[in-house]
């Protein structure tokens, strides 16, 4: 048994049999907890005092009333990590009952839950250079850990000039399969079991669940995208506190996924000066920070003067670029943190695919032109998307700043929003995600990726809305 | 502080400040340690009893005496994850002064650390395949996690009528980034905190540092495999020990990586029956299963009447298909772990690279006598191989019986295994991976893939023992 007597958190840990519990409980039990001494080595775990008696159950129970994940087997932590509602896995999804109404809606499906890489396609020439990849054989296939030498060279280079940071290519920058590849080993380098991991609610659906499998203590920091402007609405105090609380490691995406709200340059400045002032670590997923919608300032935290000394950044050709088919992630920074990360990677995937980092080759270096045309192609998609939504009483949406998300506020419906989600697959033919993938709370949000063919996207938000009508409370 | 009073392996665990000791440490130790009352939140941590007081340094050396690691921040957690001498990874050392013997030997360059893929080509049809996984687009690129159904089915029926067993395309199979991939996804799945996981030494580099990554407790089976002939040579006593002891997870490759032995039909039968008994699971590496030497009876444990319930089997075409360069892997068997797998290949990488997988087509489906005349190859240059090594006074290596390694051992030298190696690459132009990447105690052993050029190969290894005589003691 395990007994962790110094702080507000309590894990308990049954090593034989192998039962493994973290909980939170209240600090008056917290105070009573204190007194006790071990038990005995007996698997059901029994501690007493003459105050006291505490079995297993009753701090599980304890547990699940303040809402605290516990598990006591593999299978258990496993069932918090589900990914039934997860983008692109509707499919995996068992059938349920639904409470059908109405009609049909005919029309082209579509599936806001990842970009349409047919109606946007891979960066001019990607295939091509990953064709002369193949034909380069054996030097293509087999590569450091961290990458191609001359594609770091490459990427580093132009990342540098991109982000106004100098990026050593030899220490400071590894190539990951997808930016999930590089958002995994960003956090299982950076996590000890126990240790407070501050995130952004809400923030891209893996991190929280990545901060469970590694074991860490989760610290949702709130974010009031619904009323700001002008900046993503993060609370700093709340962060400031998680700081102080004890976090060492802060992770957030800018432009923000699933809102797409950018982050002003005094959230950034101040992000910054605070992770330094605490000696806290950052991971920035910078994942869309090529798609930000003309006129708006964004901020790359890496550049700042003010900044702590461990700094993550992520970056990758997955999203803008359509060459999400080929998982190609990268992420530089601290060089002692990418040198653990070219650990973890040795044991995870060895490398990103050789033949896959020739395409790496078109990154930042897409025909003149290109990037404009495609970021104004997608912002005109937001704008008649947005359409649609204000036209819709109680609906509402914050206009994209950057990226190809939109996070959408809809009214109480008669039926759960996982329901609603289902039912507007089955009868428009329309699939987004829950808002509950961005944090337990967005029971009345759901997210659309409108990196779309524009007209077929128009008419599914349409379709989507009329069969909602059917279910208005 | 957390503190395990159950068993022999104590577990400290400092929360705050992140301090993680897992330690393993004299009986008479834990007994007194038993006697002691939780110590106060003092981040330097002293527990103390009228009888003893032990200070966090003091049990720092009685760990460091016992051989066990120990680590108080993921830096140090870290570097027991070194990746240095791995195979692939020699570009990435940093240089040392090398005490050079003699002139340098000419000849071509042969990088043993890795199979030859321009000597011996990806399948044929790899590439076109991918080529029209692309132009596929979308329906390829986003798959769902565990792979594209329709691919799923094709690797399901084929590796079921290959090992004989039955997979189910829905629940029991998913593709992975290579088959390293796919071993973090079953270890990552069936490992928590504490857990004792057993695993043959000499094996795979990555499965022990798997276990230590997921904090588990490395419990080495060894395996004589020097003497053993017919079998691999496992120490069936040992792993039943283990079992005993509290092992619920056992990994092994069969072939096996370094040696190229195979385990006897009688190894596999007791093996499986043996973990059923007690309730064990396991996962065996596969890699090289199409790659047996004729005439040599291989078993799959996966089609053994009497096995485990929960069963992982790992295969992929990275070896003898050389399709390395797009990190192509699968892993089949309980179909609970598979979901679990699942579930972290979703925080881990999303899926196997979408266009990639359509490389899979490929698999068990080669030009007919393309899979016989590769293993022939290969048998040809293992022959040869070991001609060279046979004429050499004190060098010894057991023959392949599968897959493309020989783990050759070597006499005393005047200097370490690492320099040697270091100086066998200066001077002869050749690489071959260190005996200390599959098991602490190989100081005198090297592995050679010798999947390249016959002539290249038969040349390099006469050079590399030249080199050495100028260090033999």
């Amino acid at each position: 048994m395990l007994l962790d007597m110094a702080g507000e958190l309590m894990v308990c840990q049954i090593v034989n049999p192998k039962k493994t519990a973290r909980i939170e409980v209240p600090k008056d039990l917290i105070r009573k907890m204190k007194q006790l001494q071990p038990g005995s080595a007996d698997p059901a775990w029994t501690a007493q005092t003459s105050e006291i008696h505490i079995e297993q159950q009753e701090i599980r129970s304890t547990a699940e009333q303040g809402g605290i994940f516990m598990y006591h087997t593999i299978a258990e932590k496993f069932d918090h990590l589900g990914v039934d509602n997860a983008p692109g896995q509707e499919s995996q999804q068992k059938e349920v009952a639904l409470d059908l109404r109405g009609e049909k809606l005919e029309g082209p499906a579509v599936d806001f839950s990842h970009g349409d890489v047919d109606a946007h396609t891979p960066t001019p020439g990607s295939f091509e250079v990953f064709a002369e990849g193949v034909k380069e054989g054996g030097s293509q296939a087999y590569t450091p850990y961290k990458g191609k030498p001359s594609i770091l060279e490459m990427v580093a280079e132009r990342i540098s000039a991109f982000a106004g940071v100098s990026i050593d290519p030899k220490s400071e920058l590894i190539l990951t399969s997808g930016t999930q590849g590089a958002l995994f080993l960003a956090m299982g380098s950076n996590i000890m079991p126990g240790d407070k991991v501050a995130f952004v609610e809400p923030d891209y659906f893996a991190n929280r669940k990545m901060v469970e499998f590694f074991n860490g203590e989760m610290v949702p920091i709130h974010m009031a995208y619904e009323e700001a402007r002008g900046c993503a609405g993060i609370d700093l105090e709340e962060l400031e506190k998680a700081f102080q609380d004890g976090a060492k490691l802060f992770i957030f995406s800018n432009p923000n996924n699933p809102v797409g709200c950018i982050y002003s340059p005094e959230e950034i400045k101040r992000i910054a000066s605070m992770a330094k002032r605490y000696g806290a670590t950052l991971i920035v997923d910078e994942l869309y920070s090529r798609q930000v919608y003309p006129g708006l300032p964004y901020t790359h935290l890496c550049a700042e003067a003010d900044a702590p000394d461990n700094i993550i950044t992520i970056m990758g050709p997955s999203k803008t670029e359509s060459l999400s088919g080929y998982r190609l992630g990268a992420a530089f920074g601290t060089a002692a943190i990418i040198e653990r990360m070219e650990k973890l990677q040795a044991i995870m995937a060895l490398r990103c695919s050789g033949y896959n980092q020739a395409v790496f080759k078109t990154w930042f270096n897409e025909p003149e032109g290109w990037l404009a045309d495609r970021v104004a192609q997608h912002r005109q998609i937001r704008d008649d998307l947005m359409k649609v939504i204000e036209g819709v009483p109680g609906v509402s949406a914050r206009p994209t700043e950057g990226g190809s998300y939109l996070f959408v506020t809809i009214p109480e419906l008669e039926v759960s929003l996982h329901d609603f989600i289902r039912i507007v697959r089955e009868l428009a033919g329309v699939t987004v995600t829950p808002g509950t993938e961005f944090g337990p709370q967005y029971l009345h949000s759901f997210r659309v990726n409108f990196s779309q063919d524009h007209d077929k996207a128009v008419d599914a938000m349409k379709r989507l809305f009329t069969v909602m009508e059917r279910y208005r409370k």
